[in-house]
């Protein structure tokens, strides 16, 4: 983490942004915030107009054939390459199987294009590419195609990693915002922030009593016992990467159109993670994770999808952490401990630039 | 084209690979030629060990419910953003688009996957975007999810474009190297080496009485209508972008196990850019073409693709360059315009950095 973004971090995310938008990219539209967002509002989708985009999900439900498919893509520019759980391959892996998981789909086969670094080291090379494949390998799919490209020394960072996929959606299988009531229970499948604040912590040089590590993990097998479980009953699944378990509430309610309150003592945080976003100043909810998936359930349903996510090994310590209401439409709003309300908004400003 | 890109080009593109390979990614391993294919061979192929990536085409058929899926990915590091006859943008559509075309497919959507520096110009973002959605529409092709990533400035080149795409492979289609027999003829849709020496062009600040153009265009319709009349008589397409003609000769006589003779005087290619090529010391075989395909047909089918393929916009200029031997397996020769026979390699050294 440079100056600036400490700095930035530090000055509550203060947001450089005219009425009109800034002329140039700042670091704060890669966020998964406010400015993220207004990039995808303003410049992609008046240029790409369509409903499937409109849908503004992880990837698109696409008929082919007489299939339903699922094609989702991801771009990853984590820093430091290598950290504490993980690395840049399983992360991009991981990352767009967990786009499709959270689509509902079944993985199919994923692509990797490499954006490599002229004097990048081939052993580095070959560790990442080992990682992919073993990813892959654990979450059910293959990489069956690629590209590779090479860019001069001082116009990339060692290698940048995309990651595309497609997955096949089992019939009667319909996750979707549109399919929100007030009412639903809102899970979490276990404790949050680990990822953002692993890679934060071997930036920053903290040492704590025990390594934080990154939770980056495929999604797919725990989503599939849910929707195999609960079947239409599950309305939404989405994981809280970039920008958060708050971004990614903020943009459900806007997008089903409902309120959402969660309560700050249900959400699970480790207590590395607390005394590291203490420490740091940093809220967790705004914090990436990487093997934590969000689930709008059916109200009536709640301890079943509850009981479903922490029969999971990746679910243990999964949680009922709010509900959605019919009221305070499109808005997010947390009760805090000490019983207080507050507004849960869009993250402005980046505090973690190049978490995924 | 940077000092040392001449100078690797002028000494006949040396080769500064020992037997074991060297430690680090250089630029030739973006070129499309020897060092690319062993990036894939040596690193790629054994971790990703499977049949379809073995396949080495430029994009996968996947099995998926009940349909036939082509399945790529293609990443754009071009440099200008901006070139005669298109920008990274169209480019990278199109590039996508002819990968499923070269698969027999029919393209179903695009992902478009963006990693922008930081300070780089909005409207330059608006003018890109713009055209990938004008060339996805000339294509018959939604975009449809996407992602953005940011990196700081000097981690970059204003943007990288990644884009991948799915389509569908109507029964009946098969067009895979396996299917090339002895006596097959080789045709080229056009007048080749347009986009690579285009670019070139405008980076050296070289003149011509004429404007050369890249011959960036999608390539889906030439091929449905050539597979639409010729059906399995069409053995192999593809489109020669990165390392040209000779490049994709080469793999292909690897990959079919068959030799491949073509005539120096039946290669179409433009006076402007034949002069260019002269004036450069560049052989146009091993220059990138993005809109042009490569077709290898059933011997007494040759007259009849032609037509075709002269018929279709895209195809005027197109000519029957050679044809598929029974000896010399795996090679590909060239009879020069005096009567001589030379081999024809993968290209070695990268003479036309990011070029795609």
């Amino acid at each position: 983490m440079n100056d600036r973004d400490l700095g930035e971090r530090l000055t509550g995310f203060a947001c450089p942004v005219g009425s009109s938008g800034p002329a140039t990219i700042l670091m704060s539209h890669g966020s998964g915030g406010r400015l993220t967002q207004e990039l995808i509002e303003k410049i992609f989708l008046p240029a790409f107009d369509n409903t499937l985009l409109r849908e503004l999900h992880d990837g698109a439900i696409v008929e082919a054939g007489t299939s339903r498919l699922a094609f989702t893509t991801d771009s990853f520019v984590v820093r430091p390459l290598f950290f504490p759980g993980g690395d840049i391959g399983s992360l991009a892996v991981h990352g767009t199987v967990n786009d499709l998981a959270m689509c509902g789909a079944v993985p199919v086969a994923l692509s990797a294009a490499l954006i490599l670094e002229e004097g990048f080291l081939i052993e580095d090379l070959k560790r990442i590419v080992a990682s992919m494949e073993s990813a892959a390998r654990n979450a059910g799919v293959r990489i069956v195609t690629g590209d590779t490209k090479v860019v001069e020394h001082g116009k990339g960072d060692g290698v940048y990693v995309n990651v595309s996929g497609i997955g096949l959606v089992p019939g009667g299988v319909e996750v979707s915002p549109r399919r929100v009531q007030p009412g639903d229970a809102v899970l979490v499948s276990g404790p949050i922030a680990e990822h953002g604040i692993a890679i934060l912590s071997v930036r920053e040089g903290l040492q704590f009593d025990t390594a934080l590590q990154s939770d980056t993990a495929p999604l797919n097998g725990m989503a599939s016992s849910l929707l195999g479980q609960l079947g239409r009953r599950v309305h939404v699944l989405r994981d809280p990467t970039r920008g958060g378990v708050a971004s990614v509430l903020c943009e459900i309610a806007r997008q089903a159109d409902v309120g959402i309150r969660i309560l700050e003592e249900r959400v699970p945080i480790g207590p590395e993670v607390r005394g590291a976003c203490e420490i740091l100043g940093i809220d967790p909810l705004y914090v990436a994770n990487e093997g934590k998936m969000i689930a709008i359930v059916e109200g009536g349903s709640a301890e079943e999808a509850l009981a479903i996510l922490a029969a999971h090994p990746l679910g243990r310590g999964a949680a009922i952490i709010g509900e959605t209401l019919a009221g305070h439409r499109g808005e997010v709003m947390m009760r805090s401990r000490v019983g207080g309300m507050r507004a849960v908004d869009l993250l402005t400003g980046d505090p973690l630039p190049r978490i995924c």
